[in-house]
C-alpha cells in the first residue's frame, strides 16, 4: 500500500510530518511517499533511521500555509497538498494525509486542479472527527465541509458514517442519532425535522434525534449534522477541556497541600490526557470522495501524523469507497 | 419589589423552590409570591424561619411536568407557570421565576392564556445563558427559543444581549461575537453571512465571528446564534464537563497513590465545581418579552433558585424591559 503525505501539512512542518511518516513505515510496513519541499524533507529524514522502510520523496515546489484562501489550491497548481492529491488521482497512491488547512485539503479533493471528485450519487462530501466518549468512541459528521445542508444531504451523511463506523471502527450495527435540540421527533430547525423522516424510514439503525448532551455520553455510535454545528461541537469541545483543565490546575496551584496531592495523582492526569490526545486519532476522513482523503489537526505531531497514516491504512482496508458506492445505491 | 415564583418549577418541587424563595427573601428584602399547591408549599414553608419575610402564597390547581409538551400551557390555564405569568402581566408582580419545563415557560410568556408578549418592535424572544469562561462570564443566547433563524433575529439578538450585558452583567461596553465555523467574514451559513453585514454595520461593539473554542476561552462578553445552536452548545458544555470529571476520577481509582493525592487535591476540585456550578447563576433570562422572565435548571436546588431570584431582582432593577425597547428604536 502506497499512501501519499503531504509533508508539509503540520503547523510544524514538516519535522513532524517526516517523523510520522518514518514511524508509520516502520509500524505498519507500508510505503509513504513524501510530498513537499525536496531539500526540507531529506534535512529530515536524516534524522530518523529508515533502513527497511520505503519513503520516496515527490518534490512540489510550494505549499498552501494554514491561513491561506481556500483559493490558493486553484492558484498554487505546484502546492504539496495539490502534488500528494494528484498522486491519488493517477493511481500512484492509494490515500492521501495532511495535517495541512482543512478548508484548502477539502477543496484540493473536491475543486482542485487534481480533484478526486465524488462518488457517483453522492450530494455532498462530508469530514468526519471520532470523539472520545464515556465509552468508547463516536463517529461525528459533517464537521466543516457543509455550512449549509438539505435533509438529504444529513440523511446521506448518516449512510456514509454507519458504513465507516460499521468497517473501520468495528461497530456491528452502529447507532444512529441526529443531532437536534430535543430528544424528540419534531424538534429542532425544518432541515433536521425533514432529514428525522427521512432517517426513521431508512435501513439504518436509527435511534433518534441526539441532544448536545449525547455527544459526550456515547448515546450513539455514529452522530449527523450540519457542517456548521458540527465544527461548533468539535471546537468547543477541545477547547472546553483544555479550559477545564486549565482550571483545576488554577485551583491546585492556590493550595500548598493540593499541589502535594496533584503530584501523587499525576499518572491519572496523564492517563487523562492520553485519552483526551487528538494524536490517538490521527485525523478525519472525507467521506464521499473518490478516494480515501484524510486530514489531521494543524498541531499534529509525529504520532498524530503517524495515526491519520493509519486511519488512512484502515479505509483503504476496508474499501470506503467501494462501501459507500453500494451504500448508496 | 415583588417576584412571582413558579414554586412547583424544579424537578423535585416545591421544596427547593420554596427553600430557595426563603433565602432569596431574607437576603434580598423582597417579596417572593409562592404559585403552585398551598398544602404543599405550606407544609415546606414550615420548615423554615420564615419570620420577617414576606413570602404571601398564590394558589394554582395544576402544574406543567417536565416531560409535558409544550402545549399543556394553552391546556393548564391554572398551571402554577400560567398562575404566576398572570400576577406579572396585571402588575401584581415584577418579575416571573421557573425552574420548570423550559419550553413551557417560553410558551406561557410568549402564548399562554397570560402571555406578556413581546417588546414592540422584537421579532423574536431570546433565551439566555451565561456561561463560564476562562476569564469570567460570557452570555449566550438564543439558547433554544428559536429553532429556525433569520439574520435580523440574530442582529436583535445582538442588541438586547449587549443590553442585558452592559446593565445587567455590568460589562462596560460588552465585546459582541458571532457564532460560526470559521473568524473571518464569510465564514457560515448563509444566514450567519448576512447576519455579519447587519452587525458589522450596527452600533454594537462587534469584534466578529466567534468559533466554537471562542466559547470558553472567553474572547466575547455576548455571543450570538440561533437556537438550535445554541442549545447545543449549553447540553454539550454541561455534559462534556462531567464526563471529563468522570474521566479523571476513573483514572484516580486505577492508582492508590492518586487516590491519596486526589484526597489531598480535594478542596482545589471542590473549588472547580463551584466554579461550574450552574446553582452560582441561577437561570437564564428571556429577552424581548414585556416583563421579565427568568427560566432556571430543571435540577436547581435552592442556592439556585435564590439565584435565580436574584437575577430577577438585577434584571427588574436595571429596567431591562425598557432597555431593550430604547434599543430597539
Amino acid at each position: 500500500m502506497k499512501i501519499a503525505l503531504d509533508a508539509m501539512g503540520s503547523d510544524a512542518r514538516p519535522a513532524p510530518d517526516v517523523e510520522g511518516a518514518v514511524m508509520a513505515a516502520h509500524e505498519f510496513g507500508l510505503t509513504v511517499i513524501l510530498v513537499g519541499d525536496e531539500a526540507k524533507i531529506k534535512t529530515e529524514l536524516a534524522k530518523h533511521d529508515t533502513r527497511g522502510v520505503d519513503l520516496p520523496i515527490v518534490h512540489a515546489r510550494s505549499d498552501i500555509g494554514m491561513t491561506e484562501h481556500v483559493e490558493a489550491v486553484k492558484a498554487k497548481k505546484d502546492a504539496s497538498m495539490n502534488v500528494a492529491m494528484r498522486l491519488v488521482k493517477e493511481k500512484q497512491a492509494d490515500a492521501f494525509v495532511t495535517a495541512g488547512n482543512t478548508g484548502a485539503a477539502m477543496a484540493a479533493a473536491i475543486a482542485g486542479p487534481y480533484l478526486l471528485g465524488r462518488i457517483k450519487g453522492v450530494k455532498r462530501p462530508a469530514l468526519t472527527s471520532t470523539f472520545p466518549t464515556a465509552t468508547g468512541r463516536m463517529l461525528l459528521l459533517d464537521i466543516g465541509a457543509n455550512a449549509d445542508v438539505k435533509p438529504e444531504y444529513l440523511y446521506q451523511f448518516a449512510i456514509m458514517g454507519a458504513a465507516y463506523a460499521q468497517k473501520v471502527m468495528g461497530i456491528a450495527n452502529p447507532r444512529v442519532m441526529l443531532l437536534s435540540n430535543g430528544e424528540e421527533e419534531g424538534k429542532g430547525p425544518t432541515i433536521v425535522r425533514d432529514a428525522f423522516v427521512l432517517l426513521k424510514n431508512s435501513r439504518l439503525n436509527f435511534v433518534g434525534n441526539a441532544e448536545g448532551r449525547d455527544i459526550p455520553k456515547g448515546s450513539a455510535d455514529v452522530i449527523v449534522t450540519d457542517g456548521f454545528t458540527g465544527n461548533v461541537v468539535i471546537k468547543l469541545s477541545e477547547a472546553l477541556a483544555k479550559t477545564l483543565v486549565g482550571f483545576i490546575r488554577d485551583e491546585i496551584k492556590k493550595r500548598p497541600l493540593a499541589v502535594a496531592g496533584a503530584a501523587l495523582a499525576k499518572p491519572a492526569f496523564d492517563a487523562l490526557r492520553n485519552r483526551l490526545d487528538p494524536a490517538e486519532y490521527g485525523g478525519g476522513i472525507l467521506l464521499g470522495v473518490d478516494g480515501v482523503v484524510i486530514i489531521g489537526h494543524g498541531s499534529s505531531n509525529a504520532k498524530a501524523i503517524k495515526n491519520a497514516i493509519r486511519v488512512a491504512k484502515e479505509s483503504v482496508e476496508a474499501k470506503v469507497v467501494e462501501l459507500i458506492r453500494a451504500g448508496l445505491e
